[in-house]
């Protein structure tokens, strides 16, 4: 007997985890019998393309939709029917293999279906190759502990739990990869700024506020390594000043975040008066247009609130 | 740390899977270091009432509503918000463990889900206990056996699976009951209708219809042992007429169901014109009150059409 063909797909907007637990889900279902294909719902991000080069893996056909492909679909990494494939409804969801919330989901029929609430979707499939005995290949043990990093953060993100780090741990054996290392590796990729100029990072991400009569311009970059990034400080700070004077901005406050740490260095450049409210409200010293903020992650939680006050 | 405790529960109007699942994930969770309580939302059927009795087990608190008493739960053998405790919006729902489709059930939170499209809850626990590596108390291994039996009807409904079959073989050894056995006196005593008058039996499920000007009475018992509930045969008969006389029916067909079996033997008394249409409806000789019917389960779509297109 031969099985109809599934379907299995991660959410929309893919990360890397959403793709590497459709590919490995799909590999296990047919290791056991049945008829699966992976597809993704969407390009790979830099991050996931730097993971399917790394271990020279194809990646999957992308589609948004399951256009008469099949009858059958598994969900991985979501549930929500909005973040799932446009035509979910014309289709019977057998499995699901996913660590968020339950939400916007029904069934007419019984299912399969395993969430916990743990850091990464390939650590619950990790469980479950080793509850079913099946053996992980390299390539595909690489792919998981990539997603595993890629959604915990190598292990410091507060969803991170033991059970991702023993999986990580296994997989890197299995995969032939020293984790931390490769994992550096990865996440530098993956917020890799360097095909950017200086004029888009400060763009890309940045937002105008007005505070007590002052034009007040707040931009966030996100990296895994400061330093790499200063490494264009003195563009940083000619364009910076060059967009101060065209738009009357009284403070600039450039952050570059480092997400492995949660720490972030401000570029900080504007009229005296601001520069030294800027200093007050985040208690720290602005010094060669730079002020270290450790712990500050969030514009909108920590820098505008003490900054809008203090003006 | 002391974990705060968790209530753990069936569906209402529980059977005996809904409450032995309660019991049995209480204890596992409780093995791996959890505070749980398992209660039922109701008195135990008849059933029920066996099973815990030969297993000499305490029935849980009966409760249907949280009442403050935790501020987390755990739901087995259901997900359906009507199906659960009234107050369940007020807590957070942490453990899911389930054979049902997925309905009416939403989280603000990730949680633990197990959901497989198999017989019976118990048959997860099962999986859950040896995946977790967990020892099966004799007592409960007997409760969960019995949970199988009941929910699979001694792994004979169409919803049974060969991991029912495994998890029923393997529970009955560490039970030390012959499963077969055991079963067919649990489901016996689950259908008992000994203590009812046969008034009652003829009472408990019968339904009037109108046919081409005919009146009929169409009434249903289930049971697993037929010949012992023809042992009253000629009371059946005498109530029967009685029944006819007072009430004008021109047909009374009383069916008694072999549950196990999915086979009817049905008591038929009435005119002789009624009774000829009945023989020619359902293609069957009715000889001494009595007519065989097998394959028959459903009076809804097995006796009511034919019946009423033949008169």
């Amino acid at each position: 007997m031969t099985e109809e063909k599934q379907l299995v797909v991660g959410h929309k907007n893919p990360d890397t985890d959403a793709v590497v637990a459709a590919i490995s889900y799909s590999y296990l279902q047919n290791q056991t019998g049945m008829n699966t294909e992976a597809v993704a719902q969407g390009e790979p991000n830099k991050e996931t393309k730097f993971v399917f080069n790394k271990f020279d893996y194809k990646y999957p056909r992308i589609t948004t939709a399951v256009n008469g492909d099949a009858k059958k679909v598994m969900l991985v990494d979501h549930n929500e029917k909005q973040q799932s494939f446009d035509d979910i409804d014309n289709v019977e969801v057998t499995h699901v293999v996913d660590h968020h919330r339950i939400a916007n989901f029904e069934t007419a029929l019984p299912l399969y279906y395993r969430a916990e609430p743990i850091g990464c979707t390939s650590t619950i499939l990790w469980e479950m190759y080793n509850e079913q005995d099946v053996e992980i290949p390299a390539k595909i043990a690489g792919l998981m502990a990539s997603a595993i990093i890629s959604d915990t953060l190598l292990l410091k993100s507060p969803t991170s739990t033991s059970k991702d780090e023993d999986a990580l741990k296994s997989l890197a054996k299995t995969a032939g990869i020293d984790y931390e290392a490769y994992g550096m590796e990865m996440l530098k990729a993956g917020t890799d700024l360097d095909d950017k100029s200086t004029q888009e990072l400060i763009d890309m991400d940045a937002k105008s506020f007005e505070m007590n009569g002052n034009n007040v311009r707040i931009a966030q970059v996100n990296t895994v390594d400061v330093d790499h990034t200063l490494e264009r400080e003195a563009e940083f700070v000619s364009d910076i000043k060059k967009e101060n004077q065209e738009n009357n901005y009284n403070l600039f406050v450039l952050l570059i975040t480092n997400i492995m740490t949660s720490d972030t260095t401000g570029v900080i450049i504007g009229d005296d008066n601001a520069v030294s409210t800027f200093e007050k409200a985040l208690n720290t010293k602005v010094s060669d247009n730079k002020a270290s903020l450790p712990g500050v992650v969030s514009r909108k939680k920590q820098i505008v609130p003490p900054l809008n006050g203090e003006f």
